[in-house]
């Protein structure tokens, strides 16, 4: 095989990988997960608006500790999130409460 | 540049992608992603145990359907499965309260 060839093949593969990856992700926690260069932008499918996302900004290198920027969907779970996210200082917790939240909210509808 | 080392920069740069996408995954969610050719591999970050995992399986061409294999952590939480699983039909819904189960118990000790 041409190395063109093998370099488009590759392409291909990581781009399937990673596709596979993400729906996987999103079918098990809710939560479409997209990495731009500075934030990660997280969209639940339980959200009532697809646009309406979290966006977390990384304050430390190794992204050990992020910070949850202002949005929609920030705003409109504002006084339970000092709880939740700060006083317990785990975001998966944060998350975990919110996709029963929104779900419970959705299969009440 | 020479293809081979177009070749080998993909790789890195694929490994890197993916290494990171799994950490602000498990960061989020508190849970560690695995996908092996049949199966879904989950580990808690709030286990006991760190190789206390959940399996699922594809049961489906398209992993719109899946199922949860027996393991030791799934049998621990057994009785509870069946109504966040089955009649919930929400593997998020029933993987978010596992999360604030398993980081209750944690924090609790």
């Amino acid at each position: 095989m041409k190395q063109v060839e093998r370099v488009e093949q590759l392409k291909e593969v990581f781009q399937t990988k990673i596709y596979e990856f993400c729906k996987v992700c999103c079918r098990l926690t809710s939560y479409q997960i997209d990495i731009t260069t500075e934030n990660q932008y997280l969209t639940s499918l339980y959200a009532e608006h697809q646009g309406n996302c979290l966006i977390f900004k990384a304050t430390s290198p190794s992204a050990s500790k992020m910070k949850l920027l202002e949005t929609e969907l920030s705003r409109t779970v504002g006084e339970l999130i000092e709880l939740r996210l700060q006083h317990q200082d785990s975001i998966a917790a944060f998350l975990s409460w919110l996709t029963l939240e929104l779900f419970s909210l959705q299969t009440m509808a």
